[in-house]
């Protein structure tokens, strides 16, 4: 299938790259981001799986294709200005290639549940 | 304050720009996409607000500077490659400029929860 016009309507620049947000439909986490063009967002809308572009391989990279880790689409948003783009996905396996749920392991800051002041928020000291 | 070198570290490179995704802290609602380069990351960190970089005024954009509907951060997270921030935040009032509460309002896919056919992912009919 071919993208409706309605949604290329949507998008600010049709033939550019954006940002695309892939969040677990179920749990609410986000588990990456990756880049989405026109050939991409195509396929993922032909085959309801996600599939991103590339931008190190430069080509059509379908999430899972080698490691099985497949998202499977569960609704798509475009923000409110076109560039950017919400997948909500069930998410077979682990997201990250590192085995980790989500890419967004690394913690930089944390605050205390108990805290209402900006001073506790801390950067986190890694241990490596 | 400045970057502490172990976050920098991480970074997979300190001087560009990178997406930043606000995410609410409370809902796991993903609220906006905007980006952020180390000048707008240390203004974060200081004031424990969030702190985006305009790309299209080329300055430091305080969300809720004007408006404001601050982005409290609870924590924020960097994914596996250091090119992505995660950001968790308590957002006053509502993210999107267009009064909503998400950016993400645009919806261009949905399924039928009662589905688990592919076939079955349809483009929404926008109305407009």
């Amino acid at each position: 299938m071919s993208i409706p016009q309605n949604v290329l309507d949507l998008l600010k620049d049709p033939d550019s790259l954006i940002p695309a947000i892939a969040q677990d439909a179920k749990t609410g986490e986000v588990l990456m981001l990756a880049y989405m063009n026109r050939e991409s967002l195509t396929a993922t809308l032909t085959s309801g799986r996600a599939t991103y572009w590339s931008r190190s391989r430069n080509e059509l990279w379908e999430k899972g294709a080698t490691s099985g880790h497949t998202q499977e689409i569960q609704s798509i948003d475009l923000d409110c200005d076109g560039d950017a783009i919400l997948l909500k996905v069930t998410q077979v396996g682990a997201a990250c290639h590192t085995g980790d749920r989500t890419c967004f392991h690394q913690p930089i800051v944390t605050r205390s549940a108990n805290s209402s002041s900006t001073a506790n928020v801390s950067t986190v000291k890694n241990e490596s």
